[in-house]
């Protein structure tokens, strides 16, 4: 239904687009002379070269225009960063598996196509339809339970074999492997760039000046084994992200940017307007903010700059919203989420995510690590604070637990001043501190460890960041921007083309003789320098193919620019002709100033 | 002695450096806060900018320049892709473990690390030391045996604990993990790119109308679990590479553009000069080639093409040189092979490898999958052929074998002429040909398939491409270049400084006012909005801090422009200092034409 309210360029003829990807190499399926491999994409000259362009933009966009922190992290991830981030538990889905030929898929989507298949069917009633509507509704917030209840309730079945299927299990999506020789540390692929950012807030903070606000920014791979990839570039198995970690007061998430940014209209659909069925529309963020529908000026701020970036790269600005996640959808600690949708064949889908994670990631690797991820603003007047520390014999420790003593003093470095205060009433109490690592007990006595308790003067506050995660996927953005600068030629509908922007195209220019004859060479040779001196990239087509149908073969990988070189070239002043959409200019290539025509191919 | 021989420069204080790259957050182990992991490296903003910086360069330099087909392929790796190019049977170090402990090491480099100390030591007989010495020459070449005898007669021992150390075993450098919801697909991540190209050289080659020769590219990362990571970025397990690979007809690897550079001089190593004792010594690169020293033109090429990228992102090219691999370091395959060598604190070591592959790669892929992965050239005149062609019957094969059907009919799909004619053999001898795959014997009658031959015109010859294989090590490089643009300012020891090329630079521009005041802001934002317009990477820095201070502050992180806003810059017309090395210019920002200067800053 919502597809059903869309502009009428939603609908369009997706094999012929997969067709013109395939034949010009953008894309196709890792290793396919091996039989291709799902969920893995391995992108041709033009592919590539739309991909880097789409990064490139977003740095400048992004990293270069708000002169965030980037960083460049691992992809390899021992197992006990991604314990405390919470993935190693949670970071998984539901899955299914086909009782007799252990086909898996993931439990919500095979619900969701069951209820399709249901309710694209004329035989069901309109009782079970209205049923089953509920039903799907729901199910972004599903456990197992309730989708272990369903699929009984129900009778859903393998779609391929028709068995039955199992109880839905837990499934990982990170990919394992082990670091060392002796495989000794269990380790995984990141399944996105964020942790990176996270274990290094202290370096950056001091880098930073040891100022809030700051922004930090990281391109990479991400990896997440998807149960059942599918749909393109939407689901894959390895894949480019853009993340951005905005660290904030959490006391003062205002942004010093947004008043340039108040007036700004996006399409929002609110939690509460999903739950009353109502349509998104459109508002001023300015207004959001004030209204409390957009929860703090940051958050906001980043939802203006996704929307400005996408529609430069492409996306068709009729064609994306921003959907606020219900409250169940979103993990506890979460203050606040939007996902920008956007509308392509596949239905709308989530190409970036942008969410207010509290002090939740920086936390758990404080209480994991024991290293303080914190920043410190400075107090108007100092103020007296009751402090408790730990004195450590360790040479005590020592003698007494020899190999343990280490982890011991690790564990007693630790210690938070609710447990130091306990330290000092057990051992007032029975001059004895039963400090407990798992499960073992060490006893320490008041002559390893004794507390002292004195106030202090302080002139910070320490505070635990916010932090505001606008995350981007490259390859479902380059999905919606192929879409939807998808054309057919009218009257010829064999002859499609991609209408992209320049700042993204894969080539900027191509270079065409008016027929082929070795007098041109040289002219060639002259256009290809500039060109190269301005770093734009270009395709020469020489061959004897008629100049009709080689600009064909130039609108179809959406090469914006034409130059092209006729028999008046020969005589001085050189002259080429310049074309771009419906525009043509001489240009005499030896006086032109380069620069100006340059800059209008650049930008 | 090497080490000896080279330019004073090669000695300085490493850890001086060390504390400037961590300082100021170029790189620093992966996950420091967790302890850190060897052999992985986080790239802060200046490391992350740099290593950017020289990836844009390098595809400028190369991809650009010579129009290459770069792509983008997955780093996940199913196995039978790495069984086909040999990494799963031979990608492996020797290595030896500690009988006790269980610490491993890298069987080579334990060898020659106590070498090293026996040779230091002064009492080490002088007949003993030229016997050592003769070892360590050999010991690129030595296999398990020959390492294992050496390690017996000196009594090599564990250097952490002295104790025995157990003979060489095969350790696989690649990391393994699984694809798909089973775990049922083994796979690895890829331990170079170069894979990639080599499975997609059938579209690529169309890609390019089907003509010879071709390079193709690909920049990405590469994995690889050395057994003791060490040498700061030399040795990783995690890194980016970039790879080139250029498709060219075995009978001609001359070079289109090898006249343009034959004049060139490098500093050549032949296997020659290493066998006899003598140096490195200059050559002209088309006298290197004339006098057969280098293998083909195209080889040549990116040797001088290689020179003059490190040359221009930095390295010194006195500690530069190419040393030829003997004939026992290079595969049976490879038809020659130099290394870019670049002298650093660490020694002579290879930072781009440069070698001539011949057909290996493309014939293995093609041997695994039976997609023939050849090109075609035009004959002169059509010849006739002899061909053999089987003809199957896959209904009766379908019901004969069932399950088995697909796997024969795959078989079937692969035999090579040879093959055919043995089947023609045996049919007319027996009516039976038993096709064996693998371990399992399926009988074929002659109902079942027969072979058909006939002759044919042919117009093309087959021909299976030659590939010529530079690769670099982004990490080796940007080692060397952070070390050979080091400085310690004479008379202040203290004050380092990085003398980068502008090119490279994480950071083009400072941007500074001559002392903290809120009248300037609005001059900082002007010059903020021109430096963001032409895309080029600055700080400002408006702190009370000295300005020469703040200038320091700006020399070690190596930012080449500097623009200083001083009491004058706030009549009209604005003029602001641009400096850089030791010149000093006044600008008018309202009137300079912008594109003048930022040209001057970006070349």
């Amino acid at each position: 239904t919502e597809v059903a309210l869309a502009p009428h360029e939603a609908s369009f003829d997706r094999a012929k687009l997969d067709d013109l990807l395939k034949r010009r190499f953008f894309f196709e399926p890792s290793f396919a002379i091996y039989g291709p491999q799902t969920g893995l994409y391995d992108f041709g000259p033009m592919g590539a070269a739309l991909k880097a362009n789409l990064v490139q933009e977003w740095r400048k966009h992004f990293i270069l225009e708000d002169q965030m922190l980037e960083v460049d992290c691992s992809c390899l991830t021992p197992e006990p960063v991604l314990k405390a981030s919470g993935h190693l538990e949670r970071f998984s889905d539901w899955m299914v598996k086909d009782v007799k030929s252990g086909d898996c898929f993931r439990a919500d989507h095979l619900i969701k196509n069951s209820i399709e298949k249901l309710l694209a069917d004329k035989k069901t009633s309109a009782d079970l339809k209205s049923e089953l509507q509920e039903v799907l509704a729901r199910l972004e917030g599903f456990n197992d339970k309730d989708m272990k209840e369903v699929i009984a309730k129900y009778q859903f079945k393998s779609p391929i074999t028709g068995n039955d299927v199992s109880e839905p299990v837990a499934f990982n999506l990170m990919f394992p492997t082990q670091i060392g020789p002796n495989g000794e540390e269990k380790a995984f692929l990141r399944p996105e760039t964020a942790q990176g950012i996270f274990v290094n807030f202290k370096r950056l903070l001091e880098f930073n000046q040891s100022k809030l606000p700051f922004a930090a920014a990281q391109i990479g791979l991400g990896f997440r084994n998807e149960i059942s990839p599918r749909q393109g570039l939407i689901r894959v198995r390895e894949f480019t992200m853009c993340e951005i970690e905005y660290f904030v007061d959490p006391k003062d998430k205002s942004h010093p940017k947004f008043k340039k940014i108040a007036r700004y209209p996006l399409t929002l659909f609110p939690a509460f307007s999903q739950s009353n069925g109502q349509p998104a529309s459109e508002w001023r963020i300015g207004d959001a903010v004030a209204q409390g529908v957009v929860n703090s000026e940051a958050l906001a701020y980043y939802l203006v700059r996704c929307q400005q970036f996408l529609v430069k790269v492409g996306v068709d600005p009729r064609r994306l919203r921003f959907r606020q996640h219900l409250p169940n959808e979103m993990a506890h600690y979460a203050q606040d989420c939007w996902d920008a949708e956007i509308l392509t064949s596949y239905g709308w889908g989530e190409c970036v995510g942008n969410a207010d994670r509290a002090c939740y990631d920086l936390r758990q690797h404080y209480k994991a690590t024991g290293v303080k991820l914190i920043a410190e603003k400075p107090l108007p007047t100092p103020k007296s604070v009751e402090v408790i520390e730990a004195k450590r014999n360790m040479g005590i420790i020592g003698s007494q637990f020899k190999e343990h003593a280490k982890k011991i003093q690790d564990a007693l470095r630790k210690l938070t001043p609710e447990q130091l205060i306990e330290v000092e009433t057990e051992l007032a109490a029975n001059k004895l501190y039963n400090l407990k690592i798992n499960d073992e007990m060490f006893p320490l006595t008041d002559t390893m460890i004794t507390t002292k308790k004195y106030s202090k003067a302080v002139h910070v506050e320490e505070i635990e960041p916010s932090v505001i995660e606008p995350s981007y996927g490259i390859g479902r953005i380059m999905n919606a921007v192929l879409e939807h600068a998808f054309r057919e030629r009218e009257g010829d509908e064999s002859r499609c083309f991609l209408a992209l922007p320049p700042l993204i195209a894969p080539i900027k220019c191509s270079v065409l003789t008016i027929t082929k004859n070795p007098m041109f060479e040289s002219i060639v040779g002259l256009v290809e320098e500039e060109l190269k001196k301005y770093e734009i990239s270009y395709k020469v087509d020489e061959t004897s193919t008629s100049l009709g149908k080689r600009y064909a073969r130039t609108d179809e990988i959406g090469i914006p620019f034409g130059v092209t070189i006729d028999f008046e070239s020969e005589q001085k002043p050189h002259t080429v002709t310049l074309s771009w959409i419906n525009q043509t200019e001489k240009i005499d290539i030896s006086t032109e100033p380069a620069d100006a025509t340059a800059m209008r191919i650049l930008n």
